[in-house]
């Protein structure tokens, strides 16, 4: 999957031909924040990278964006920002699409969408803004079901963990469509060559087993059975 | 999500009533070896953790079980071992499988398996070796493929990537079943409690658009149509 960087760089002053465009559309690297948005927006749940004793630590967790604003749950970096103020990290967002099979194995590959945004996290104090944090959060996840639950109490904020991440320095690489080797010397070998969808989708609400009967699913959680997160048909 | 290590640890002596039995359920940690392999035989993607110029660096790559030996793709890995030997690095994989949705806000979390493995790496060199690497990859990804794509060739060898860790440090976070609050004061705001899952699968193959017609994807592909990767009721 790393190739993307540089299968974005080596453009070079080369024609374009039917096949390198393909070629350069499997790969693409960007930098635009509506890029950005839409892979955070597309997701919950983020790998955030903090280092802690001089150790990288790869933690997932979630996260809510609220505007050029990344909201993070989670005591690990509260931990590692306690040893460390000021420290850098990495939250990297990836949404899988699918698996490119190739006539050769070196041009397998992944189809994905991932952001990686790095900088310096902020613990959350503010009362207000952690409530705006956790509402973003909540509303990541579940479109509607901050308004639905009970939201928290001032002795829950006060236990809460939460950091800010601004928006400023960001990636995107994306990677789809079919192989790269269809118009190689390996084409000739006659094997199947396509994506392989790796979907994935919301399910039907399970009720909690000590649920009353009658209490139905809320609407906006229902309605969003079936909704596919990622994945699908990329070529 | 990282309420579990907390949650794993809190045992006390207190009695265990069914509440305190379904709490400690929902949160599991581990250091067994059929708990890692379970959760790393589930999946194909991992994030990767790497310091690169003090800073931590989070990319998603692929990887494959051989053993107790993790292998990884990656020319990421490789520019942070050419630039600090001998430095560690953090491999995590996570499958989610449903959001949480508890009566409060607080109580609301995500239901995954996850993996952190830590350790050294180790740049594979051997051709053997590498060729072993990029088989247990492969197979990772898509069981059957190694034997019916053409294997790498000896220039396409030398111009991959691989790292090898080996599966020493390593620990297992599982959260599993539904919302904690079902036995609290919560209960009485008659809302609705549960999981809704999340759930990864595998799609029908789609043909890279310019193979011939006549060449239909082989048994190993087409029995994985289907295949659920991660989630489901989990409640």
């Amino acid at each position: 999957m790393e190739a993307a960087e540089e299968q974005v760089s080596a453009s070079g002053a080369l024609e374009v031909t039917e096949r390198t465009r393909l070629r350069r559309m499997r790969h693409k690297g960007s930098h635009r924040r509506d890029d950005l948005e839409a892979v955070l927006d597309a997701g919950f749940l983020c790998h955030l990278g903090v280092t802690v004793d001089g150790t990288p630590m790869v933690v997932p967790t979630v996260y809510g964006r609220d505007g050029e604003r990344l909201y993070l749950h989670g005591s690990v970096v509260s931990r590692s920002l306690v040893r460390a103020p000021g420290a850098a990290v990495c939250v990297t967002v990836t949404h899988v699409d699918g698996l490119v099979l190739a006539r050769s194995v070196f041009e397998h590959g992944v189809n994905y969408r991932c952001a990686m945004v790095y900088g310096v996290p902020r613990t959350v104090t503010d009362p207000d803004e952690k409530l705006r944090g956790l509402r973003a959060l909540t509303e990541q996840c579940t479109p509607g079901q901050w308004e639905y639950a009970r939201q928290p109490s001032r002795k829950e904020l006060a236990a809460t963990a939460l950091v800010a991440l601004d928006l400023d320095e960001a990636s995107v690489k994306i990677a789809g469509g079919p192989p790269d080797d269809g118009g190689s010397p390996d084409a000739e070998l006659g094997l199947w060559a396509g994506v392989v969808p790796v979907v994935t989708t919301l399910g039907a609400p399970v009720a909690d087993p000590v649920l009353p009967a009658g209490i139905e699913p809320p609407a906006h959680v229902v309605k969003r059975t079936g909704r596919v997160l990622s994945g699908g048909p990329a070529v």
